[in-house]
């Protein structure tokens, strides 16, 4: 019986240290709690960002958030825009004036990390319009470039205020 | 004692796992273009059985391609669905028969590597119905597990034939 204690108290503290060399390799790629929750902030301020350009009417700065990239993809119901141009050339025709553009809220963001330089990020939009408020959800896929966090992948839907 | 045991074994066990995960994602830093021809394959597999459950009428085959997590997450024109068992439930609701369920047909997948554990995938969707056809485009973000690679979050959308 002592035995067996001994050799389950052995797997235990093997198994400790095991947890602690996962945890610590966990740190090893470089994030820490601390450095998750900067990573965190600063995906955060690229969407904060985001809806003070589109409440000044400047889509162009809007767009900065996004990866400057041919690479750059938008989903949506009229399907694939492709490219930092094509997905500039969509919000400016789909946005053609301010009265269009309203004014952005985004809300109720969840922040999930896919590696040390990805994450996946869910929120709600809102447009408050004088033609009528629009809004509905949007999927972002941000990654770590060398001047910070960009959006490389948008799928946005309106959802309809009474489906 | 019983209790003890299984506990120590369980942390054991979640130990090795952990240490296999770790040394798992390591190897997988330096992935080869080798490694990540079969990632891709894997991807593109799970899509495969996703369909041919899809065209068999067994939703709850197609739904093993999904992380089976509470945290599972699907976005669309009906807003946020959450959990494997919510997003089961969506399935069912929005398709309740065969004739609803159509056939299948999913292509031009994209695959980009987030990290060496996670995947964008877009594609477009098609259902072929005698009641009228109806696709778009989706996102999928995949995650590898112990037990293979599973779509963590569904992005869909419908694109109308005709916009």
């Amino acid at each position: 019986m002592g035995r067996i204690r001994t050799s389950l108290l052995t797997v235990g503290i093997a198994s400790l240290i095991g947890i602690s060399f996962v945890f610590g390799s966990r740190g090893a790629l470089g994030k820490s709690a601390g450095e998750r929750s900067a990573d965190r902030d600063a995906i955060r301020a690229v969407l904060t960002a985001q809806d003070a350009a589109w409440n000044r009417g400047d889509v162009d700065a809007f767009l900065v958030g996004y990866w400057h990239s041919p690479e750059l993809t938008f989903s949506g119901s009229s399907g694939v825009s492709r490219g930092w141009d094509g997905v500039l050339a969509r919000y400016k025709k789909v946005y053609p004036d301010r009265a269009t553009m309203g004014e952005l809220d985004t809300s109720e963001l969840e922040i999930r990390f896919l590696g040390p330089d990805a994450a996946l990020v869910l929120g709600k939009w809102h447009l408050k319009r004088e033609k009528g408020d629009i809004g509905g959800v949007f999927t972002l896929v941000f990654q770590r470039f060398p001047d910070g966090w960009k959006i490389i992948h948008d799928h946005t839907s309106a959802v309809p205020a009474n489906p």
